[in-house]
């Protein structure tokens, strides 16, 4: 009871493999040496897993269904396969918080079990393992989200999704790492520690789903699920060369999730999927709503999956898109790895027979102080109240030295009255308006008839930076404020050669200068590209679809000569 | 410039017909004297209106555009009709803000030229005259809800609303009063003061879409459109006799209304449809989502007007439904009118072949606490500096003699902080959560294998009270807190013998016997009797053909020997 907030933390944290069997913790010497900073292939060499448990693995979500529902391979292999991986994952990167074996094994036995008595699965997910965020509520599990107070608070029931994934079928079995307050782009706490990226681990994996962007790149687990109020999904999945989707608000049912900043009602936090397959995310998304989600959480929208919007019936069925390129946002100028990103995904679109303009950027910092405003409003009183029980500090950087600077918030930052909230939030309203109205007029420009059909833009100015160097998330939070569906797709690796540093003379801003002078190819070796499709408000079907689209124009330009 | 606000209100009232033809006016003489109470049927005695004016002002707004369409009548005609029927209910009720004839003129003999012309019609509502309450914006003419310190903003540009309903082919004629602020359940302010009941004119049209309530109950309107964030477009539409519908949040585009408390995005106004006939309020509902709304207000859901979801395709295809009645919500007894209204649909119902079960009220008090606190929030702020510029004072009561108590607002609560606003709105999800789950576990009472189809309920707990005894409007309010789509369907007039005053010994709240006391049928002479259809948050389309159903049955029943 007296504990202090370290031992709390600590003794949490000891038990924390509590649940593994000790044949699939991989001993300290045969793990690669801290100094090993790229770990990424280091799964397929481990001699934890078995040559089944690789090809399970490496398996497409599309693959793994399949293969579980023919019952070539059972959902207890499955799982195990996954789950001996994560751990793997875990020693490497520290990317998870509840570890939960038999109780996974045993869901997994009971799907098997009725697979082979009824000859039918239990639903769309039979007998996939699946990764959460730890905010995402599982009966009986703690939920802390990296706070030391909320530790032994157990969850009385599942979240809405939770229950969702069972009657698909879907098997939770791990939670993954989170930084304190959820509000970060990268992932550190005082319970669980820090996550690193498994293509560098002297980069950050992002945040604030970093845990699940680690796990799933180091293919620990085939799907998993973030949540996104400024780019907590896309910056993970950019960072660790995955597909992340942030759908629109209401959608994916976030119902008995833990979270701070509850009540918020402006800027919604919304849920969605990371895989390294973008069929994993298509999947993810049709299977959820064939569960009629608005019968479960009051906040989700009445619309079913849209197979009309899948066939880009909006967008002339698909053929002869025009995408628009936003190069930079007109405050920091991206650096070159980022820049090639969307010259490799221009030629190849262009090569597929599609158009490409250029977005020009439109009060993207504007936005960004808005959505920032809006969360300040009262933030810093949110994250007071959670530490307080043990008087845990409220963490201000994400420095691996916690002495620097505080990047996304301000906690010294007071709380402002509800009125000047509401007049935050109406400016927010213009700012939609705005913005709907300038991608209308884009109908202008495209030659096609319509407006744009998506905006392809960075996920950030850099790839994956150094732990404590992420800045605020300007190119993901302005599509929150937008409420823009937003789609990642990875690219390419930072290449020495291809990315060399260029001369720069002038700069957009302070942060534009400091970004260039950050760069320099080797501090981000073999990190991810990634490219960010933009749709329009509820256009979750057919983002998905031209992603799809994309992602196979990039697929059939590399197979070129 | 240096005007009282009164000479500034008075100024603008008095050029308030400037733009309507003399022969269009009733004299003094010729209008029914102050002491009539009851002018309902009036316009069909005026000599102001022909005899096609009267078959027209009669029609249904099915009926209407049909003819429309044919060219049997001219849009020009029609809208005549209209004006004329208008202005003598604005005599009569005073109930109009804005008239503006030649321009509407002018506009229906274009559709006019354009039928002739091409032979096809602009849109849906081709030709037909739509009344707007006040706030929702018309280019070039003023929006000031009341406000004496917004007389001289004339809109920059329509409403999203108003385009639409142009690109249908509707002409907006007149604009319609409501109460300074727009957050009071009557209708009176300080530049167009008080709108009256024309069933009886002791008794408040209701409000805040209290014009339109008494303009289309006198067949000055055949279809308008109201707002509604407590009960604005229901307590009019019940008060008068008509049918009125609050949708779900976010279907119909409210971008470019003028509003108060803008910003407060937890719990929203929605745009809504008035008519005398149920198949105006399809009709208007089909019509605006079938010109993509999404497309031109960021807030508007982006999904299609579904044929499959009107057929009741979630409700049994229609047959055999389950109806509960909420009999009252525990805090105070419906008058015996109101209850009356309720019996005679239940009877309908089951004669009718469907089930009737009742609704036990769920934590109703403490929904229309949240929803007040929500909005006390900082709306006092946002009263106090609209009404600044002039110096005209916030009305904190609707009486006749502006001295009572204040009802709704406390104009002297003061605002709270962000994040206090915060926790309220996290216990509006939770009530949210509560009442879903509610709804869902009825499926074990029904007997349809369904939980309940459709709530019914009060709308009040009286039928049209006097000018300025409207309470707080806790049969409407809850809805809004949840976001359930809600109809108003009139069923019968307080009847003296029929609605005989009955003992009571027990109450719930002070409030109950309050309302109790203050019964007396003589009071509510010829009131209209009204019921509330409540559906599922984004059961638009089901909700309107579940009330077309109960429509249907209540006609059925009065059809009977």
């Amino acid at each position: 009871m007296d504990s202090s907030w370290q031992q709390i933390a600590a003794d949490k944290k000891s038990h924390q493999l509590d649940s593994v069997p000790k044949e699939w913790i991989s001993s300290a010497q045969s793990l690669p040496s801290e100094k090993t900073l790229n770990v990424i292939d280091f799964p397929q060499e481990s001699n934890v897993l078995s040559a089944l448990d690789r090809e399970i693995t490496e398996s497409s979500v599309a693959s793994l269904l399949s293969n579980l529902a023919s019952s070539k391979w059972s959902s207890v292999q499955v799982t195990t396969s996954f789950y001996k991986r994560a751990i793997v994952a875990h020693q490497l990167t520290n990317c998870l918080t509840e570890i939960f074996v038999p109780r996974s094994l045993a869901r997994a036995r009971e799907l098997d079990e009725y697979l082979e008595k009824t000859g039918t699965v239990v639903g769309a997910l039979h007998g996939l393992p699946i990764s959460l965020k730890d905010q995402i509520s599982i009966k009986n599990i703690e939920s802390t989200i990296g706070y030391v107070s909320w530790i032994g608070q157990f969850a009385k029931q599942n979240s809405v999704l939770v229950d969702i994934l069972e009657s698909l079928g879907a098997v939770p079995f791990v939670k993954t790492n989170v930084p304190q307050t959820l509000m970060w782009a990268e992932t550190f706490n005082h319970v669980f520690g820090r996550t690193s990226n498994p293509y560098n681990r002297s980069l950050t994996s992002g945040g604030s789903s970093g845990g699940e962007g680690a796990l799933i790149a180091l293919k620990g687990s085939p799907l998993g699920v973030g949540s996104d109020i400024g780019g907590s999904i896309r910056i993970p999945a950019g960072y660790c060369g995955l597909y992340g989707f942030r759908p629109s608000y209401n959608r994916i049912p976030y119902a008995g999730c833990v979270n701070t900043m509850e009540g918020g009602d402006s800027i919604l936090s919304v849920l969605g999927p990371l895989s390294n397959t973008l069929d994993g995310i298509k999947i993810f998304f049709k299977a959820v709503m064939s569960k009629e989600p608005w019968l479960k959480d009051p906040m989700v929208i009445r619309k079913r999956w849209s197979e009309e919007e899948y066939n880009l019936a909006d967008h002339g069925n698909g053929k002869n898109l025009c995408f628009a390129i936003m190069w930079d946002n007109g405050v920091v100028v991206p650096d070159p790895p980022v820049r090639r990103g969307l010259e490799i995904t221009k030629a190849a679109l262009l090569a597929a027979g599609h158009r490409v303009i250029d977005w020009k950027p439109y009060k993207q910092a504007e936005i960004t102080k808005n959505i920032n405003d809006i969360w300040t409003a009262a933030a810093v009183e949110d994250f007071k109240r959670a530490a307080a029980p043990t008087g845990e500090p409220i963490i201000t950087s994400m420095a691996l030295q916690q002495d620097t600077e505080p990047l996304v918030f301000h906690p010294s930052d007071g709380g402002i009255s509800a009125f000047e909230l509401w007049q935050l939030q109406k400016k927010k309203r213009d700012l939609r308006q705005e913005h709907l109205n300038r991608w209308e007029e884009t109908v202008n420009q495209t030659g096609t008839g319509r407006p744009v059909d998506a905006i392809i833009c960075p996920m950030a100015p850099h790839t994956a930076p150094p732990h404590g160097l992420n800045k605020i998330p300007q190119y993901t939070l302005p599509w929150n404020l937008l409420d823009y569906p937003a789609l990642i797709i990875p690219v390419s690796q930072v290449d020495q050669e291809l990315d060399a540093k260029q001369p720069r003379e002038d700069f957009y801003t302070a942060d534009d200068r400091a970004n260039y002078e950050q760069y320099d190819p080797a501090t981000y070796e073999n990190a991810p590209i990634s490219i960010q499709v933009v749709g329009r408000t509820g256009e979750e079907e057919a983002t998905i679809a031209m992603s799809e689209i994309i992602d196979q124009a990039l697929k059939g330009a590399q197979s070129q000569p």
